[in-house]
């Protein structure tokens, strides 16, 4: 049973994964280096991602638009940073409609300078701030060790652009977008996170100061959900972004900026799924429910489908003549689909389904004559709490503190999952940390430092410490 | 009263479209030459086309996905007339991540040749077929003569690609798309079109048979809406796309492709404009209704918005402090809102309100106590009617027979429409009429070619003719 072996989760996430990937039909690698095709059932989930986050987007009023997908290199190259940070990740266009260019474009990856270009035209006074726009597109960041959806030259992402009159208002939409991206996260892929500040080495090329929301995977690397960057003055200065204040003068915008990526699914996958395949929380699912007819029942399968679909659950009848109901429920259960409603002839007899549960495996037995939809629906947000909680709970289990550096190698050797440690907050320490362990610290959790630290040494140089962080491993 | 002045549509189109795009904050040409940034207001119309578009392709059986932005460059000159065509407008990128690529890639102008290698992996048997994908993505062919949303470097577009086991079922594809964007283009744009076949000059290049569906505009331009290619087995012999047959025979797959972009809301405009500006459709319109309260009926316009929205109408309360009323009225019309609702002391007395009908200027009053909300319905359906209404007089009153080549001449000329004629379908006299002329043909009309040709000749070249064609400058 060579199949089976090779989804066995725990054994080893790297295969699992590939694995689950290629049976749940989700992705491949593309013939472009580095590249992914997204096929129809992954690209379903995005689609349930990207319409679920960008109603709360909008709710937050930002407005969605469009930029080019090419930015003259000189703009990117406005900001020193900026330019060191994503000039070896980008792809350049020379030659365009026979010729070659004058200027290179360089294919964006992220839209900061171009976006910032736009913003000093159409802003000009106090009245037309905080000014927030946001676009869903793709960008390229050129990947040598290319994982499909977490890490590919080309991505799917969503990034917001804000203006704003003042520091206190800009770093307020820092805030409020850390906890929207923890929110959603937490609420529509039941992934919980830890919110903190991104430390120097690894915060956004140009930013004052980087935020994010990171989670813990099973094997215990960590994946950056999202990131949220409050950027200051630096690059309104440099693209010369200013408005008149009430009092009639002017000054330059603070500015902010927020993505979240395709690498969310790929922590969606890693979550959730077990030995069976892929489990798919039921706000994302692209089928919520999968109907499988079994014996002379097609009639009463077909009725209930078209109730449940009707009644807005995304369900599917599994009615293929060719294939038996126990070949059905592995190939539906690899594929993570919530519900399984069976339907035998027994079944009917006594005017009930049996529902299976994707997570638990526990199996109810519904009567057709009560409110079966209501209790199908139940069952669908008990699935969803119990993903959530079964995931909270394994990355509470998985912060485990460092006293000493020993301690602490160690630790990041058997990737002990969040290593709380406390920090000297310093470039170079972080620099010998990542040399040494091959750890970054992934965030400094706004929950751990609340207070001010006190009569503590950073556990890898040992001098006072500042902050308290997480180190991990990370995808 | 200069800005009026160039708002005046008939006196010349191209500076009031110019004009109406800025004013109505639609979009605007970005630094990089010949791209576009579509603002919030452009971008809330193609999300509304794109949501009405998308039910339908699903409907239809296509499902979305997504394929990498770029193609390596021997891909695209695997076709020889493909490569041919394209060639002169690709972007290619020669540098990623640091160095330069062994293979250039090209940034893709349309994506038939890396679905057709995915398809080629894909597809194994009859079982597989028909395969319909589908996805809504950015696209790059070098304009050299931009005009925003009608030519752009870049644009927005969905591109489908079906594949199928017999020539009968793909040619029944095609003539299912073409219905789809007809219909969707007519119910749902309001724009009337003409349905017809490419000529041999003008289609895809790679295709057997093209398709398209062609718009008239009000300076009797035409704009090509959607195009739908028959590939036959061209690319799938290139491809190598094979699939085992019921008898276990190996065949080439028959393929499709169909297409509609970001120029759709060029057409809009164009189409359903006039002099005090947009007018936009209600089903793609972003603000269906705007409610102006005026004097002290703010209480009240606020109760109404929250009961239109609450109904499901997309609707804005103007309640801007700062700006009278007819500055108001004046903005709205600009911006194309297709119903406005104006409540002052008196109505609030009567327990009325007064709509006015952006197409027609026509004043409704309302009783609150009746029920208004269906009266609103029924008048944005009354404004969809009549915009489509109008369209399709005006181009039933613009296609123009010409009988001899001076005639044909004469009506390019003076624009008078599209020219229809008898044509002798060939490729040197398309060129020639090109030429002098500036025309093409648009299409060999369905409608009028349903009957063999007989004792006609070729308005042109005097050849006999074998179709009837429909001949114009277009956009």
């Amino acid at each position: 049973m060579n199949k089976q072996r090779e989804l066995v989760k725990k054994d080893n996430m790297a295969e699992w994964y590939q694995n689950v990937i290629e049976k749940a039909d989700l992705a491949e690698h593309s013939p472009v280096k580095g590249c992914m095709t997204i096929k129809p059932y992954g690209y379903a989930i995005w689609e349930l991602i990207r319409n679920e986050l960008d109603i709360l987007i909008k709710k937050h009023g930002a407005k969605n638009m469009s930029f080019p997908l090419f930015i003259p290199y000189s703009y990117l190259s406005r900001e020193k940073d900026h330019v060191e940070g994503f000039s070896p990740e980008i792809a350049v266009v020379t030659h365009a409609g026979g010729k070659k260019l004058q200027e290179p474009l360089v294919v964006r990856p992220t839209s900061e300078t171009i976006i910032h270009e736009s913003m000093r035209r159409w802003i000009y006074s106090y009245k037309d701030l905080p000014l927030k726009l946001n676009q869903w597109c793709n960008v390229v960041r050129w990947e040598k060790h290319p994982r499909l959806f977490l890490r590919t030259s080309e991505f799917q992402w969503q990034e917001g652009h804000t203006a704003h009159a003042t520091e206190q208002e800009a770093r307020q939409e820092v805030e409020s977008m850390v906890e929207l991206y923890y929110n959603f996260i937490k609420d529509v892929l039941a992934i919980p996170t830890v919110k903190g500040q991104k430390s120097e080495k690894e915060k956004f090329a140009g930013a004052v100061d980087s935020y994010s929301v990171e989670a813990l995977m099973p094997d215990n690397k960590a994946v950056q959900m999202g990131t949220i960057h409050y950027l200051g003055l630096n690059f309104s200065k440099i693209a010369d972004v200013k408005f008149v204040d009430e009092s009639g003068a002017e000054n330059f915008v603070y500015m902010t900026s927020w993505g979240v990526s395709t690498r969310l699914i790929g922590a969606l996958i890693m979550t959730h799924g077990d030995d069976k395949g892929l489990v798919l929380p039921p706000k994302v699912a692209p089928v919520q429910i999968v109907i499988v007819p079994i014996g002379n029942t097609l009639e009463t399968a077909q009725r209930l489908f078209n109730e449940l679909n009707n009644s807005g659950f995304r369900v599917e009848l599994d009615d293929r003549q060719d294939v038996r109901p126990g070949a059905k429920y592995f190939e539906n259960e690899m594929r993570g689909i919530p519900v399984r409603i069976e339907i035998g002839e027994r079944e009917i007899e006594n005017n009930e389904i049996q529902c299976v549960n994707r997570v638990t495996g526990k199996r109810t037995v519904l009567s057709l004559g009560s409110d079966y939809i209501q209790s199908i629906k139940d069952l669908l947000q008990e699935i969803q709490s119990t993903l959530l909680k079964n995931a909270t709970e394994r990355m509470r289990n998985s912060v485990v503190e460092a006293k000493t550096k020993e301690e602490f190698s160690d630790l990041i050797e058997n990737q002990k999952g969040f290593i709380k440690a406390c920090w000297c907050d310093e470039k170079e320490c972080e620099v010998s940390i990542k040399d040494k362990t091959g750890a970054n610290s992934r965030n400094l959790p706004f929950a751990e430092n609340e207070k001010e630290l006190t009569d503590c040494t950073c556990v890898w140089c040992g001098k006072k410490a500042k902050k308290i962080a997480y180190f991990c491993k990370a995808y």
